[in-house]
Order: structure tokens, then sequence, then C-alpha cells
């Protein structure tokens, strides 16, 4: 297979992990005789630095011209006081709006190896495997009218979603748990409001093209609450953006290996931008210390979700799993046992494991 | 002081925990010096069987002439092949809407003797004591429009606030932190939403009324995730109706003592609504096995809430505490140590203790 990946490395740890999670693809490329071309396009703080603007024209041209985007991190305390339409952010909302990224993929999986650091008691939270799909640009943050009212003394915010938009996101969902456990859990508050019945409506149409797969419909506050007490119950949730906001995040704590967590944001041809969950982390940049992990797993999600390459995926995710489980880990793990290295002998323990 | 309060006991467990509070309440007051009369009504499935309404007229009017409600639960397998208007929950949510209540406070406490049945590893939960100020009347859950429209293509809900009613519900939490640790966490959409610009706003002008409380602001997706790593940081927590709708439950989970949790719910004037964030329980029903400290400790939020009463308030909480502490438990708390009593036992030792 034959494809090309525009590499955003960004601010901070970000040129670190990217260059991790290169190394990977390289060795799963040599191995599964794909061939995989790379293109380097700045983002965030290194483009303010070099063009002026968070999200060079270049870049939008180029990841628009790709199969797939990798995206490190951006910002870092040298841009934290421009003005906010010149923030290292903008580059990455601006990205993501400008490839229509309308579903956003966060799994959140529990290691046995990293239970220790799990606010969750470890019976409770071992075996979790999760994968929130999130709506990510429609619902209350796009909607209009969003505006000061009555000379101020009144603010309206919209919630707005087209039947289409929540269709390709409820079978984005389906499809998703086809590939796993088989279980949709679609997350509303349908008891309120109004765009919730149709998302339960449409949920209930859907679920007639993927027989296989079970459906459960749960309310918003009862979902924030079961993550919590039985994380394992879940396998894919499907909810609109703000709710996908919140639960993404809370579930992103329960495993107590955040900066192992990668993340998708995917077009409906099934181009995608792929990036992990943590920051571009100022502090630790240039030291050798940043946990490659979540960024290449990000790039495990870039092979399934635009590539179809799911055995390449698992391969990577099943190397990643066993490295932790000899005990090897980066300094952010902070485990009592185990051997700890940086971020090149991580990433060599993978690629030789491939 | 001289006070007139409406019992409402509704289904289930709800009749046997509100005999629990009353008897509590009558203690205090002969304690205390103070003439509180008592006045029960219908509400919820019973109201049905009698009235053929979740709400009677004679319910409404009798709660607007009271100082203050107490309201037991509603709801069971008996009446659930209802028409959704005639459901007991609709009773809840009119004599909410009845009274005008604005104010939602939702406590959560970690008794050190139920630690083991939180989720949480017992050293991160243990010390939390937050309280949850949610807005009740506005915002997402009753904006206008809130319909399909399209010819059901698409869909829209709106999230409207005025800057008064903005401002009364920040107030009421800043009048909370005060007697408190003096701590504010306002929690909102502020980098997203204009209504959490305006929240976020109406906040920093308040607290220049306020000096003594520290005021921090929390984006709600950190929030969600801040309440499961560090519980113990928070103190009072504000925010509109939907943020706090999933908070308040994500949070009543933390401590493992779900079954204990006290609610309150205010109208502008100090008139108030007391229930136990539980509900009816229709499976231990009749057996003296419900656990009365939720709607005791209700009763407790009356009176520092409505009645102004803090010292009684705090000796019921302190005493609910101390039997807690000294290992007595109803069936529902699953604990392997400690002496295992029933509702009256329970109302009993609390009512010797006071
Ligand atoms: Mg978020
Ligand atoms: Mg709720």
């Amino acid at each position: 297979m034959k494809k090309h990946i525009v590499l955003l490395p960004g601010d901070g740890i970000g040129t670190e992990v990217m260059e991790a999670a290169k190394e990977v693809l390289t060795t799963i490329a040599d191995e599964f005789n794909h061939s995989f071309s790379y293109e380097v396009h700045d983002i965030g703080g290194v483009a303010i630095d070099f063009h002026g603007t968070p999200l060079p024209k270049q870049t939008v041209e180029a990841c628009n011209n790709a199969d797939a985007v990798l995206l490190g991190a951006v910002g870092g305390p040298k841009w934290d006081q421009l003005p906010s339409h010149l923030r290292p952010e903008k580059g990455l909302l601006g990205i993501r709006k400008a490839l229509d990224l309308f579903a956003n993929l966060r799994p959140v999986k529990s290691f046995d190896h990293l239970l220790h650091a799990s606010p969750l008691k470890e019976e409770l939270v071992k075996g979790s495997d999760l994968l929130i799909v999130r709506e990510l640009t429609g619902g209350l943050y796009f909607g209009t009218p969003s505006e000061r009212q009555q000379n101020g003394q009144s603010v309206v915010d919209t919630l707005f979603y087209t039947r289409q938009e929540i269709e390709r996101i409820v079978d984005k969902a389906f499809q998703c748990a086809q590939t796993r456990r088989k279980h949709l859990t679609s997350v509303d508050k349908a008891n309120v409001l109004e765009s919730s019945k149709l998302w339960r409506e449409i949920v209930e149409e859907k679920k007639q093209q993927y027989p296989e797969v079970t459906v459960e419909h749960l309310l918003v506050d009862a979902a924030a609450m079961k993550l919590i007490t039985n994380p394992t119950q879940f396998d894919v949730i499907v909810t609109e953006n703000m709710f996908g906001d919140i639960l993404s995040d809370e579930a992103s704590v329960l495993t107590g290996s955040l900066g192992m967590l990668p993340s998708a944001s995917l077009r409906e041809d099934g181009v995608g931008l792929y990036e992990p969950v943590h920051g571009s982390a100022p502090d630790i940049a240039g030291q050798g210390k940043a946990n490659p992990i979540a960024m290449i797993l990000s790039s495990a999600m870039m092979l399934r979700h635009s590539f179809g390459l799911d055995e390449e995926a698992r391969l990577i995710e099943e190397t990643v799993e066993s490295i932790l489980n000899a005990g090897f880990h980066t300094a952010d793990l902070n485990m009592k046992s185990g051997q700890q290295i940086g971020t090149v002998e991580m990433t060599q323990l993978i690629v030789e494991s491939i």
C-alpha cells in the first residue's frame, strides 16, 4: 500500500514523539511491504515564529492533499501572551475545521502495569477498554445565534444539528463497534432535549443496519456516573459534541495513563488527523524524556481508520502493551518498579519487538 | 422559632425515611425551643392513585404557603406504564417549577468509615467535602426554540440566560462559600460559549462583593477530570443547569455514599424543597431496611438554608457522622464490620445522641 502522510510535529515534545512515530511507521512499512512517504509542515508556535501565523496556508494545502495527518502537540509559555487569534491552539482548531473532521475518536484502555496510577480502585478499572466517538463539528459549540441580546441583559447559544450530521456520526460509531466488542452506548439527554430525541430516533433507525451490535441508551448524567462506577461495562460510546467533550475528558483520567492516550479525528472519506491527547510539555522538551507511546498509538489508529490496516495497527498496540507489561516505562509514569528509559530507548524497544 | 413544614413522603421508602426526619426535627425543636408544625400531602405515585394526578392542586397550594418542603421520593414499577404526563416524576418536576426553585444545592462529603465503598482510591477521596450549586430554571433545558425544523431534517435547542438569572445563582454560591471554606470554583465553557463568557464576567464582577472568597474558573471538561483526580481541592462549585446536572451526578458517586446524599432546591426568598438524592427503592419499601440518613441530612439542610439555623443543622450532621464512625450502618452500605441496623434503630440512635 502506498500512502502519503503529512507530519505536523508542532511544539515542545511534539518533535521528539513525532520522530518516534515515524520510526515505528517505517518499521511497519518494511515489515508489511507498504510505501509511506512523509512531508513535514509547521503548525502552532513554531509556525508563528517562522510564518507569523499558527496555521500557514501551505500547511493546510499539504494536509488537504495527504492520505492522513499526524500531529504532535502545540503551545508553550513562549506564545502565551499573544492575542487570542495568534495562539498556537488556533492552529489546531483551524486545521480540524479546514479538514472538516466530524468524528473524534478517543480510546481509553487500562494497562495492567499502570493500574497503580489510576484514581480508581484497581479491581474496578482493570480491563477497561472503551472508545468514545464524539461529534466534532456541530451542536452547541457551533450553532448560531451565539451572542448577547437585549443590550447585554441576556445571552444565547444554540444547539443545532441536521439529521445528516447525526446520521454520519452514528454510522461511524456502529462501524467502530463492529470491529470491537459489538456494544454501542448512545449518550443523550432525551428526557429533556429535542435534539437528543432526534439523536435517539436515529440510533434506533440505524441499528437495523447493524444487527450484530447491541445498543443501549444512557442519559448523559447517568453516563458520567457509570464511567466511574463501572468503566468496564462500556465498549463504544457515541455522543454529541459537548457531551463528548465532557465525557471524553472524564474518561481520560480513569486509567491513570493520560500520557498514553491517542486520538483520531476523521473526515467522511476516511482522511484523518491523529494526535496524542497530551500536550506539548514544554518543561521536559528536548530532554529525551518524553513518552512517545500516545503518538505511536495515534499512528496505529491512523493505520486502522485511514488506511484500513487493522493487522498492522494491532501489532503496534500489542507490542506497546507487552513492553509496558515487561516493566519498561518513561519518567512520566512514575512507577516504583521496572526500568525507566527515555524516548529513544522506548522507541527502539518497540521497533525491535515489531 | 416558629416554622410550618410541608411533608411530601411520596412513594416506596419515602414514607419510612420521612418519618425518621420528622422525629429528628421534633427532637431538635424540643432541644432548641423551636416550634415546627407539619402538614402531609401526596405527590408522585400515591397522588396518582388517590387524586388521578402526580401533583394535586392542594399539594402545590400547601407548598406555596409553607416555610419549607421536605420530599421523600417518587416512583415505582406500579406507575411505569402510564403515559409520560402521568408519571410520578412529573410531580417532582412540577413542584420544583411551581415553587420557582432556581438554586439546586448538592453537597458531597466522604465519611471515613465508608471509604471502602468509594470507586476511588481511599487516600484520594478521604476528606472530600464539596457543594455543587447548580442553576435550575434556565439554560439549555428550558430555552426556546426547542424543536424540529426543516420538515424534521434538523433540530434545535436553545441555551438562554438573562444576566439576572446568572447573578442570583452566583450570589447564592458566594453566600454558601462564605459559610464554608471560602473557595468558589466557577465552571463554564468560556473558551467556546457566549453564555459562559457572560457567566465568567458576572462571577468576576460579583467577587468584589465577597472579598474573603477566593475564586477560580474551570472549564467544564477540566472540572469533570479534576472531580476524579483531586476531589478534595473543591469547596463550592457553581455552574449552569446542564453542566451542573452532569457534574453533580458525577460527584455523587465519588465517595461511595450515594445513599447518604441530601439535596436542596431554593427559591429567592429562602423557601426551599429538600430531598434525598436517592430514589424510592421499591424493592426494599416497607421492610424497615431503608437508610434514613439522606432524608435526615436533607432536613438539616432545611434548617440551615431556609431557617438560618446553622447550629442545629451542624448538630444533626455531626451526630450522623459520629454514629457512622462508631460502625452503625444500614443494609445498603454493605459493610464488612460494624453493626447493621434498620431504619427505626438508626433514627433512634440519632435522636438519642442529639
Ligand atoms: Mg475537552
Ligand atoms: Mg441528573
